[in-house]
């Protein structure tokens, strides 16, 4: 099942896409896809529902995160070996975990803005985890169990920020605009292997990302299981699990974000994101 | 004002405390104190309500953080300039972030858990802002008027998820129970100068740390104003300020916390809290 929330900003409704990529709305069967929503229950719930009967709706209709009230956002880092090596970084020995403030997240095809002073935006195409069900201390193999489904992400970051301003990478990577979320949120059981995806980013066209999820260090499992023993996982919770090579701070000379960039970026089964790049007041 | 949460685990009731000390409910006036009734004209209502008529609670309930819904729990790392010392660390050139999961929320007095094998869980009282409107780009003159008021943070840590398996803090900052927040929410007007409060923290009866929020490298206004140039703050946020000397982790030798030791601290105007350490499969 492929969920999404569409409509205005803040206005959000339920729908889903169904087998012949059509939009359809789901509000008379749900109020908002909320974290209570990811539970095996509820999805079960709603892939119960007869598909044919939801009415359909306009496919242009802008696409939002495609479920609300993740209460944490968590990401790991150099988690594919060839980008470890290309940021000039050591392969980590055990999963590098940092954070993005839930505030940056939006709708796979929103403008994103580059921060005021900002010379150093970058781009990075993730696999997203989304957690279903609450985990803390779970073991690898009950640890996808957690796992409602998957979403692309934009992991952009602000390489300054990141790593030139003192302390920790958050700094540079919870901005305004700087989590595009979906355009769906793909069930676990629709997916199927999440360690075979192909992934792509390009920048006005031109590619700069290809990679496959086949290639991650650590493992979605491995991942979840590791995270939960630091922190208790939430449903809604989005767990975005490293970049493969091609990201602009890795180019010779580098290469940034400038104003009127479009990024387009996808994850095999998962769907793409097209986000144009503005100035940090436009439009807020 | 003081405004408190008051009642069992998750089914927590509105309340404040009175001139007299006195816990009174709020039930009939607000559901819950969500981030949206720490706006101005939300908090400016509840101060007009006539304090005399509200029910008289028993003053022995638990109490619960002191407001619900926090979406971003942010931390200043090594604000005070003596704390830094013990720790071996530079004084800053500007504010070092990182992050607190906002799972580990949870009362002043509830019980706090040692992480499984968990072997350097410390101690930091600190003075929390909290966020009461939208925060983004905000110059330091106007930062405070984005503070809705001030609670006392216990910001447990574990030294060697933080600062010994790779990557960032915020390892060691999440932790389930490491977020105890309260008792009081106290407003801003109440509090009047965050600049000048007295805090301490005491473990099984002894002084740890004794400080002041004077002594800061960096004021509140310039930690907010500095946040919000890095990601959007929004209502119910929650910015910890850093922890003057005396945690475990700059004792010679090191102090860790052990279970059943009973860590107490407080924060003049703000309250004090009280929690013992269990195991950290006890009562989950």
């Amino acid at each position: 099942m492929k969920l999404v929330r569409y409509g205005a900003v803040g206005a959000e409704k339920p729908g889903l896409i169904d087998a012949q990529g059509q939009l359809r709305d789901l509000s008379a069967h749900v109020a908002d896809i909320t974290p209570d929503w990811l539970a095996p229950d509820r999805l079960a719930a709603l892939q119960a529902l007869d598909v044919e009967a939801l009415p359909v709706v306009d496919s242009a209709s802008r696409l939002g995160a495609p479920f609300c009230g993740t209460r944490q956002f968590i990401a790991i880092g150099l988690n594919y070996s060839d980008h470890a090596e290309e940021a000039g970084m050591a392969i980590p020995a055990e999963p590098i975990m940092f954070t993005k403030g839930v505030s940056c997240i939006q709708g796979p095809n929103d403008d994103v803005r580059r921060p005021r002073g900002s010379e150093k935006m970058d781009w990075e195409v993730e696999l997203g985890i989304v957690i279903g069900t609450r985990a803390a201390y779970v073991d690898k193999d009950k640890a996808l169990d957690h796992v409602a489904g998957y979403v692309v992400c934009d992991d952009l970051s602000e390489r300054e920020y990141q790593l030139e301003r003192g302390g920790t990478w958050d700094k540079g990577k919870g901005c305004d605009t700087f989590g595009p979320v979906g355009p769906w949120l793909v069930t676990r059981d629709e997916v199927g292997d999440g360690q075979n995806l192909g992934m792509w980013l390009d920048v006005n066209g031109q590619r700069m990302q290809t990679g496959n999820t086949s290639t991650m260090i650590f493992d979605c499992a491995t991942i979840v299981s590791y995270v939960s023993q630091f922190m208790v996982l939430l449903p809604g919770d989005i767990i975005t699990t490293g970049t493969p090579p091609g990201v602009g701070m890795g180019m010779k000379p580098p290469v940034f974000l400038k104003e009127g960039d479009v990024v387009e970026l996808g994850i095999e089964k998962l769907g793409s994101q097209r986000h144009t790049v503005r100035s940090w007041n436009d439009g807020v």
